[in-house]
């Protein structure tokens, strides 16, 4: 007997539509899932989370309650995607904050002037490390002999006797060049331009082949694959210029937010195949392509590539199960991976191409925070300093020039819009900031976009913002919990205490902008997570957190964080503001160093062998620590004294 | 307007049915090209050779007359396939003699007491010169300490770390062991058999991974692509023992049976791919399949490949444009490949496998005669050797350790079946071996098969001993012109002789099996064309054909040949038979070689390296040397007086 399936039409805000063929008994978010459509879940589909709110349009569909939709929302036909069961043909629609690709995708690198300004302080280190433009790619131009009767060589031994002195030790044609090699001699009356890559073994390789003289352009590209979203840079690697930028959606996050739910997925039938492409086929090689064409670059000329992600991503990537990650004693696959050639993934470079990934050093320690430290220059500094980054979740380094420590905290993705009711991207309609009069508990909203552009969301920033506030003004006290009442604070029926940040009438979407005591909660679990590891850490290796002397703070969220507030919040230790520097994506900043310089992706590596990996879920105080920062700003007052 | 096309059902001898769509005015052979069904044609289509005669049954088309079919025949409905167009839908009987795949194939190697002896004594020699069972690969036995909290290295450096020594130098897992790894491990309690490849740079690469103890073949393939067919070779690394042996037709030849024709189909559009494929999907890849399941392995599991074949085949194996080869200055793409990975390819191995090329040295001298350089021993040697190899053209190579000399020439297809009329491979039914009453001009004939088998055709062996029975019986004079009259000599309407070799009551398809003055001529150039080469070369360095001291002979014809007669009518010089000796395919021999022994396989990079090329077709005095010997023996009498 063959299961009926019933027709679900998803109306996607802003006019798109798609049906999905399914069973009774299945979730709408399962339903969505098997046309791609990713219903954003942070909560993995448990219902906690309140993101995958849908509205039915037409059809029946069986829910059960829940604390996000009010009677009169139910009545109106809101539910929950992950709640709500098929039982017959239906049609809902997805409101734009329940579009995970849209809610996750993270201001672009280097769209700022800001970002920009980063990005040249680095290029202008790296050319003062002497680590600029040492790809190991160059250009030649050879002019031969032509054949003759008397002298019949072929074309591949003629062109390598003759170049033999340039390409200095034994020079050999790849397969690609090979094929086009008696066409381009012939049409260029035997000169030509090669582009010969140094092999580290020793001796060169002829990777391809252009008229003699043509400007051809040597691309790279550099990738930081994130659990949300993908970064890539497309270089130009003779100048070190970046050519185009772009990301997207990580195409994984339907199989959940953090790097665990897609551990699990991957050990399911099949799942190992289709996280893989969900990041290759749906995210990254779209991407390349769409770049390439910006450029007007051919995808199977890029040679080089190098490739940043945690250690989560780089499993996915590669197709390596990750199943060990998250089971005692968390032993990763791999930490390095030697040469990977791009024949052997399927991005759509050339399969020549050398494809570098930056080593992990943990399970929760990848090869995004190995190249974020590199980036950071912290292991070339004498003074001590403390890189944090804040993706989806937080990695932390400290250290100097003579060692370097690092751990994962597990702070979920709270500063990236997950886990928070109103948590969205730096995009427009995003409180970036807010400021409150204490006395009436008032806030001053700073929204991103045009002039009366309606508030959405908070981004972590105005997240970080408007809880220092709440906490400043005495509106929530230590435990996160409302301690005053007012026309803002408000109590759901069971009790749960909320702060409307905009009202109904103000919002883009006509609802209360709200954060409740749930919100705060998790917020506070993810910054205690954060201090209560660096406090760990130091304290580990008999640091006192004054001899922090420089903080690096990377990560989609640090472009616009209040410093000030993060610190009283008790989120980042108590240090002057000059102490704290912002440095961009990390991740991509560390991938484009190996792209453009062979030392500096030998020193990645060095990085990642030199570095401790510190597991704080094996560490016996830490869960006190991170039960003490669990307060605002922590239960230790005297952490946070304001300097003088 | 679209253009109508008819359905044409070819019947194939043995039962197959294909219907073709084709259009008004192409050709039957055209016509049946489309659906991959290759009906013999070695004269390319031009109406000359005879072989493509079908019957039609039903429907109509338009056909020329042709000399190869009798009005009877005509009446009765057969047809040239070549010189008959499409009109209208029609059904053609296809009968087995117009099969190329099945006329050109030739008898399996290694599938006879003798051709397994010849490879017995190779695998001594190999022994013997130190060079067996020196792959680079081998299988190593690693137990590690299972990681814990305190010892969480990830798998692949765990691995590399344990297993430093056995490694001997810098270590590397490939991608494709690696996402087998952390799996493999945990079934077997971290112990496990490495497949290790010892770089030739230096290092060691692990492929792969099994459970301890398990005892994992280590397979590799030897591969012989020949014009008309291909052999393969799957043999046990660790023994150097054939696990499977077998051969198929090579794909190509519905795009005509020589170099030439292929050589030009390449430069159409879409012709390199299409003759690309043809070997490759079509032939090589399902051939390895079947061995690999005979012999229980997956094709996947393959890591070692050694290619040999001539110029044009290695060009279209690798997808590299030919056309060169055959325009002055008759100038290959590559000798040497360097190396090319089993990913860069479509034949199913392991993308890690290391395939090796054997090097070319000229546009028609190709890896094939290189590699069989190797392995008739004849470089090792102080005395003076000569190789024959008769495949689908004729090379040949002079020298011994000191010098080595070779040349093609074009001897075409003759003694593979092309070209002649009753010409047939060496199977059930094929004439091989013919001895002849000088007085009545009766044959008898030694016929392949069972008991009361009749017969179908020539094979090479029974062509040259008919032939030259009929010149010792002075049948034939020495243009090759028929000289007496008799019951068995007949002339046709154009006064084109011709002698039974069986008559029409006698044969499988019940007509008259005979050899024509046009077959004589053909057979007369081919070896004209074989003597004035080896003439040509010995004059050129300036020795007498009696400085030959051995004479190797390879190829699919020589297994069965009588020296005797092909000395007796100038194919073969004037020497004592001792000092013939025939030795196989040594094509495949000497991928076989390149297989089993790294060593082996430098040696056969430096024989092409060190091989002189001679071009005939530039050699002033070749034309006069082959006039001259398209003679029976030869124009100088003295060059074949009888031994003492």
């Amino acid at each position: 007997m063959e299961a009926t399936t019933y027709n679900i039409t998803f109306n996607l805000d802003g006019g798109k539509n798609l049906t999905a063929p399914a069973f009774a008994g299945e979730s709408l978010l399962e339903a969505a899932n098997k046309v791609n459509l990713a219903i954003d879940a942070p909560c993995s589909g448990n219902g906690t989370c309140g993101k995958c709110r849908v509205k039915l349009l037409s059809g029946d569909a069986e829910s059960k309650e829940s604390r996000h939709i009010s009677p009169e929302e139910y009545a109106e036909g809101y539910r929950l995607a992950c709640s709500t069961k098929v039982t017959a043909a239906a049609t809902v629609f997805v409101p734009a904050t329940a579009l995970a690709y849209q809610n996750r995708m993270k201001v672009t690198d280097l769209g700022t002037g800001r970002e920009r300004e980063i990005f040249t302080r680095l290029q202008e280190e790296l050319r003062n490390l002497d680590l600029a433009g040492d790809t190991g790619l160059e250009l030649i131009t050879v002019s031969l002999q032509p054949p003759a009767l008397d002298d019949a060589a072929a074309d591949r031994e003629r062109l390598l006797r003759t170049a033999a002195e340039q390409l200095a030790g034994e020079g050999s044609v790849s397969l690609y060049a090979l094929r086009k090699l008696a066409q381009a001699l012939r049409d260029s009356g035997f000169s030509c331009t090669c582009l010969v890559r140094r092999e580290a073994g020793g001796g060169s390789t002829i990777l391809d082949i252009f008229p003699p003289g043509s400007a051809a352009i040597i691309p790279g590209l550099a990738i930081d694959i994130g659990t949300t979203s993908v970064s890539i840079l497309l270089v130009n690697l003779q100048t070190g210029e970046p050519l185009a930028v772009g990301n997207a959606g990580n195409g994984q996050i339907r199989y959940g937010a953090d790097v665990i739910s897609r551990i699990i997925e991957s050990t399911r039938s099949g799942g190992l195949e289709r996280l893989h492409r969900a990041v290759t086929d749906e995210c990254i090689r779209p991407l390349i392509n769409q770049l390439c064409q910006n450029a007007g670059i051919r995808p199977d000329a890029v040679y080089r590539v190098a490739v940043a992600g945690n250690t989560t991503m780089t499993h996915l990537f590669l197709k390596v199960p990750p199943e060990h990650l998250r089971l005692e004693p968390y032993v990763p696959a791999f930490f390095d991976t030697g040469y990977v050639r791009g024949a052997d993934l399927s991005i759509g470079v050339h399969p020549d191409a050398e494809v570098m990934i930056a080593p992990s050093i943990g399970s929760y320690v990848g090869g995004d925070i190995t190249a974020g430290a590199f980036s950071s220059m912290i292991f070339k500094k004498e003074s001590l300093s403390l890189l944090i980054d804040l993706g989806t979740n937080g990695e932390l380094v400290f250290g100097n020039s003579e060692f370097l420590m690092s751990c994962a905290c597990s702070a979920g993705p709270a500063f990236e819009g997950g886990d928070i009711s109103c948590g969205m991207r730096a995009t427009d309609g995003a409180i970036e900031a807010c400021t409150m009069d204490r006395e009436t508990m008032e806030p001053v909203l700073t929204i991103i976009g045009p002039p009366g552009q309606k508030p959405a969301g908070l981004c972590g920033s105005g997240l970080i913002d408007t809880i220092g506030e709440l906490f400043r003004c005495g509106v929530i006290n230590a435990k996160g919990k409302f301690s005053r009442e007012g026309p803002r604070v408000q109590r759901d029926q069971w009790g749960i205490g909320k702060y409307i940040v905009a009202f109904a009438s103000e919002t883009e979407n006509g609802r209360d902008l709200t954060l409740t005591e749930t919100d705060l909660d998790s917020f506070i679990r993810a910054k205690g997570a954060i201090f209560s590891a660096i406090k760990t850490m130091l304290t580990m290796l008999d640091f006192p957190m004054e001899a922090i002397e420089n903080v690096y703070v990377s990560g989609g969220i640090g472009s616009g964080i209040n410093v000030k507030q993060a610190v009283a919040i008790g989120m980042f230790p108590n240090l002057s503001l000059e102490q704290y520097h912002y440095i961009g994506n990390s991740s991509l900043s560390g991938a484009y160093a190996m792209l453009t310089s062979r030392k500096a992706a030998d020193m990645v590596a060095d990085i990642g062998k030199g570095m401790t990996y510190l597991e704080l879920s094996s560490h016996p105080s830490y869960m006190d620590e991170f039960v003490a920062a669990c307060f605002l700003p922590h239960t230790d007052a005297t952490l946070f004294t304001p300097h003088e």
